[in-house]
């Protein structure tokens, strides 16, 4: 097989990219190594910054998004029993975000490319990348126990964390930055209307706990555990009695509870890949780069990286210049540091270290004083969550 | 001896509360382990927040800091070669701050308590604090050999970290929070000129820089070292050659030199004590919290402290009612943290932590960044620098 760009992975950066290479008239070929059901399904992030709500939108794929999405003006900060709303449009001149969850973003991407867009094929697992250096890297991979070769003039690494992509890139040349907590996200998906109609970020001494929702009938809820801890480890009841205590206030709010559908563990780690190109082959999204959920800035991240990209393959194509391929990985990762930063200070802020000494929970109580007392602190804070510009 | 407020400590916090309670007809004595000679020349911090200045003045205290204060309207940063400023003015509505040594302050406050205020005290040293929870405290004390008490209505510890008003909490009653700094800076005084009219705060992978000054003559300059680190283990001109690495920049600047006159260590700690007050005993500046040089809080802070206690005094003694004084604990803290947090975000951005990562490093720069490119977050660190509401 032959395309112009080869790439590894259908999760929201490969889909969006072979979207956005369609509109600008190159062709890509995506592999998937899972099924069409199981992508569709994998639950992830599910709040889109400002810009990434306008890219999908230019990119043609906003109609469902616009439709069942839900903007949110601010997020409400819980701390020693206080509540304090963040008002981003206010502080930001106007922005918000969405809820909209990654997994329809995907399905509503995977429905545009299999109807107007190049090969997208599920089950092929790429095996390696070849010949980065070269003018024709090329992609192995194994499609119902074949193996065939996908030959292209750019090959793009949208294939996560674990992908294979990465690997190709020379030891000498690659600088791995990163930091691992010790504790994780037990998430749970239940259905009952969200008790607050803004996500709800707690403080807490017995740890953190976050409010969100999927839709006006279905919470996402979150509690901090010991890193290791497997879902199975806790009740039904006993995460919500864990959550109410978390959440509680000096006032009247009632957290709401109802079956719960879906539960899992979401590990929390920092993890950057430097350069996110090397020859041919770039790297995009998780592939490149993992922030902890706390800021959830993973999806947009990932969107920012395919935008970068996809102009720079559009400017090349057009002008024979290869300056904004050459300038991809220090473009990408200038907003990568930013959103590495700013996902690392939500976590420290709220999460309750188990080392953790009384001075640094008061350190956290000033913070969430300091966030809540200062126009200034709190538009910071604001602007890196409603998203750092792109390019 | 028998007074209505006793003072243990001239230091500025002991010495400028003895001035703000004669202003408002309290009667005062403060007690001074130290002679004269030792009080007015050990060098200490030299940044005065525009609250400061204006306290200062109003107590009547202003007129040489007004004629030999510098008056500085920025501070520059100065990471990755490159140099940013801040701009104090254009951030906060006006505010500034002013260099002008707390030597300088203690000499001029202990002349005018000699001239016009109650007794001062050198060469007595405080041996306890008793009897804080009756109405009337007792302060053993000891000079030139002789043991006397000071009896008053009320007693307050202004002898820093290693003083024994503290210790007259009972253990039940006190918490301790505190942080320890894996470095410390290497301070020197320079018979030259300062290179940079404004203080540089400089970033640097082999550590930590300040060049500030005390005249248009005299340069003060500091280096990080690994704690412990003595004095006399760095040569002048080797101290220079560090200095000169550290402040590297992409353009022409240049430090000059110029003969050291002296030379010193200062440790590095975070250290809160709550409560600041237990039944008529109050604690104020150093002796109830330390922070690390780095955001020039420690002198502020201690001056928030006497305003604050004065008041309460003034008000009690004006109306009978000891509501301020109840609060002054609670309202002193809520501005103590705010400098904590702010003394420990400065020194983690800025320091080379020996256990770093190099994660830990690029978090720093992008901090940095950050910093020089919102001004959100550049005001929140203006607001801070130029220092928070007293009360």
């Amino acid at each position: 097989m032959r395309t112009t760009v080869g790439i590894i992975g259908a999760g929201p950066a490969g889909l969006l990219l072979a979207r956005l290479l369609h509109r600008a008239g190159i062709d890509s070929v995506v592999l998937e190594s899972r099924d069409r059901a199981y992508v569709e399904h994998r639950q992830r992030a599910g709040i889109l910054e400002q810009g990434t709500v306008d890219v999908l939108r230019a990119a043609g794929a906003g109609e469902r998004m616009d439709r069942e999405g839900l903007r949110h003006d601010g997020i409400e900060l819980r701390f020693d029993r206080r509540r304090h709303r963040v008002d981003f449009p206010a502080l930001t001149g106007g922005r918000s975000v969405t809820v909209y969850a990654q997994t329809e973003v995907c399905r509503d991407l995977i429905a545009l490319q299999l109807r107007e867009g190049g090969p997208l094929l599920f089950e092929a697992e790429a095996l390696a990348v070849e010949g980065a250096e070269g003018i024709r890297p090329r992609i192995p991979f194994r499609r119902h126990g074949r193996e065939d070769v996908l030959e292209c003039d750019y090959a793009v690494g949208c294939d996560g964390f674990w992908g294979v992509a990465r690997a190709a890139f020379p030891a000498a040349l690659s600088r791995v930055f990163e930091r691992s907590y010790p504790y994780a996200w037990l998430g749970i998906l239940a259905d009952v209307a969200p008790s607050h109609d803004e996500l709800v970020y707690a403080r807490h001494e017995r740890g953190f706990a976050l409010l969100s929702m999927r839709s006006p009938a279905v919470s996402r809820l979150y509690l901090q555990v010991p890193a290791g801890t497997e879902a199975g480890q806790w009740g039904d009841e006993e995460i919500w009695d864990e959550l109410e205590r978390r959440f509680e206030t000096g006032d009247h709010w009632r957290l709401e509870r109802g079956p719960v559908t879906q539960k899992s563990v979401t590990p929390m780690r920092s993890f950057v890949h430097e350069p996110m190109r090397h020859g041919r082959l770039f790297l995009a999204g998780d592939a490149a780069h993992i922030v902890p959920p706390t800021g959830a800035k993973g999806l947009n991240l990932a969107v920012g990286d395919v935008v970068t990209l996809a102009r720079a393959l559009a400017h090349e194509k057009e002008t024979g210049s290869p300056d904004l391929l050459d300038a991809y990985s220090a473009t990408c990762l200038r907003r990568v540091w930013q959103a590495e930063r700013f996902s690392c200070d939500m976590t420290t802020l709220l999460h309750r270290a188990p080392d953790g000494t009384p001075f640094d929970a008061r350190l956290q109580l000033a913070r969430l004083e300091r966030i809540a007392a200062s126009r200034a602190a709190e538009t910071d804070l604001a602007e890196a969550y409603t998203g750092f510009p792109l390019g």
